[in-house]
């Protein structure tokens, strides 16, 4: 298997590292051969080319196999609203050039990290939700500008059918093989995108009448996550809602640290964590690397159907937990010094 | 003072009957003399008129003083996304009649409660957050349709210059009779309209030097409110982040059944809980009326300058609260069943 990795900006670097050198161990295991190749986004690339995302980045990953992603985006930008080139739009573009409209993001607590959440153990025990986040549509992608000499700015949130029909069926899919529960969320009491993601979310599910499906406001929806993560089971949502629960239910995980995603289409997927790039903690060599470990088992699943392989990653990540091992951001007050470790000895 | 009661739909006439009789009292107490009247909005408004937003009520609510709101919604039309008359038009509707563009929603936790929220209480204990909600533009009032046959639908995100500036302003003065730190949330790294909303936020911060200003992203925003809800003193936002964050905040405060918010402009103030209509305890008396009552308090700060009043509501709410007395939303296990109160009861 041939695999790309964009490092991208901040801990993205350190984190996929740790990722690789996961990967390598387990085709040393198992007995595969995986061949790399490295491509820029981002600032980097902004600095490199000049260009967030260059043609060479988007023709090495579609002749990949898979991706494996660290984080894109700088400070400078974010303090600069005007700036014209961003390192977001490296990330949107690849997104888009490679059609990875479904974005799956579990969200799922290692028993040993119970209590490193600011939610209460006994509303977390045993919760385990799988996000579908829409990844290519949405406010993220409508029409943008500026009217009135630049004092009226707009954002056209915009989805059309297809799309929603297209993840739908990944959410339901992905339903029919766990606890057969659906929850989706959208903003249908306002918004007339919102109307339509109802409509066709409605007709999808009368082709999986097993499933329970349940539709939510995006605010009570917010509130519920917090309140009683235990009653969601798949969760499918548009680009920007998605965006927001999934870091709110990184809460549910004890930490962002821990988060992996795949970003899967209609060809190559690419694994992300869910962090960022972290610029307050980048070069100190304490970014949590799980989140890029457990984005390579995605990969190992979802990509190469090695299902053995990313399960022996999984109970890897179990067991350094279970070791008591952590880095800082999963320590607590009880942790003793020495168990804290820095991202590549988490590695 | 003239109030006009605007009871709306689902449990919004329970509460709203308990938040009146606090204002009966309080004018008792304190000599004050409070006429009302009633109008119809949403659901009931529909019903009774066709229209979820009639003349008279707009007319009505002009000429009073102040507006006490409870509730809109009705699942009927949730259940069916391409319903052309909706409940919410009618509360949407009278925001913008009556200009009420900034929504101040005040997280502040009672002591008694600190047992109630899914939130471990070390977490919380001394949590006080005032959310400053834009409330007249933003992507519920953009233009919004549908073409391709109905099978694309867009709204339009949308902000000027001045909506930003003068909800910032509202904020930043608030702020500085506060702990002097505000948090604008916006989603500058992908969205235009947040980007005019970031440039305009730094430039009204520069005239309050003593502010400590920070910019979250939305999504590291709703992380943020549950991994460190302290860090939080004012925060300012647009319509949809706002009305996310801050249903996502009343688990800070235990319940969403205790927060009030105060809908303001330049004229007649709006007074309103935040949660909704909960057609699923309509009519069984077991909502909890104290965010109506807390939104009668605001009311007489805000809208009639009257602190001691206000003072006196705020207390009342505390030591019922002390002396055991729980609805059901906000008893725990630890609640002996003769303490939990009915609507009427806890008024
Ligand atoms: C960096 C940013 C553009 C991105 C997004 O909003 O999609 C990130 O927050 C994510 O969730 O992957
Ligand atoms: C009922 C709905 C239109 C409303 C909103 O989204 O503004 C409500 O959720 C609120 O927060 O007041």
């Amino acid at each position: 298997k041939h695999i790309v990795v964009i490092a991208g900006d901040g801990i993205g670097q350190e984190v996929t590292t740790v990722g690789k050198q996961v990967l390598d161990r387990i085709a040393e295991k198992f007995g595969h051969e995986f061949t790399y190749d490295e491509a820029l986004i981002g600032h980097a690339a902004i600095e490199a080319t000049g260009n967030p995302l260059p043609e060479e980045t988007i023709t090495k990953s579609k002749q990949s196999d898979a991706i494996l992603f660290g984080a894109v985006g700088h400070p400078k930008y974010d303090n600069d609203p005007s700036a014209k080139v961003r390192p977001e739009q490296g990330l949107l573009g690849i997104r888009k050039a490679l059609g990875l409209y479904a974005n799956l993001r579990p969200i799922k607590l290692f028993d040993e990290l119970l209590q490193a959440s600011s939610i209460k153990p006994e509303f977390l025990q045993g919760a385990d939700i799988l996000f579908f986040r829409e990844l290519t549509g949405d406010v993220y992608f409508g029409e943008k500008g500026r009217k009135d000499e630049g004092d009226t700015a707009y954002d056209q949130m915009i989805y059309s059918r297809y799309e929603v029909e297209r993840i739908a069926v990944k959410a339901f899919e992905a339903a029919m093989t766990r606890r057969k529960k659906l929850c989706s969320v959208d903003k249908a009491n306002v918004l007339e995108s919102s109307r339509l993601w109802r409509e066709v979310v409605q007709e999808v599910a009368k082709r999986y009448p097993e499933v329970e499906v349940e539709h939510q406001f995006i605010d009570a929806a917010a509130m519920l996550l917090i309140k009683d993560p235990r009653r969601f089971d798949v969760v499918v949502t548009g680009n920007l809602f998605g965006d927001i629960l999934t870091d709110e239910a990184s809460q549910i995980a004890g930490s962002m640290g821990m988060l992996a995603s795949a970003s899967i289409g209609d060809t190559t997927g690419l694994y992300e964590p869910i962090h960022g790039s972290a610029h307050d903690i980048t070069g100190k060599g304490v970014a949590n690397p799980l989140a890029s470990v457990l984005s390579a088992a995605l990969m190992l699943d979802i990509s190469f159907g090695m299902k053995a392989e990313a399960e022996a990653v999984v109970n890897a990540v179990d067991q350094v937990l279970k070791a008591g091992f952590r880095t800082r951001d999963i320590a607590d007050a009880t942790t003793p010094a020495h168990l804290i470790l820095g991202t590549g000895e988490m590695g």
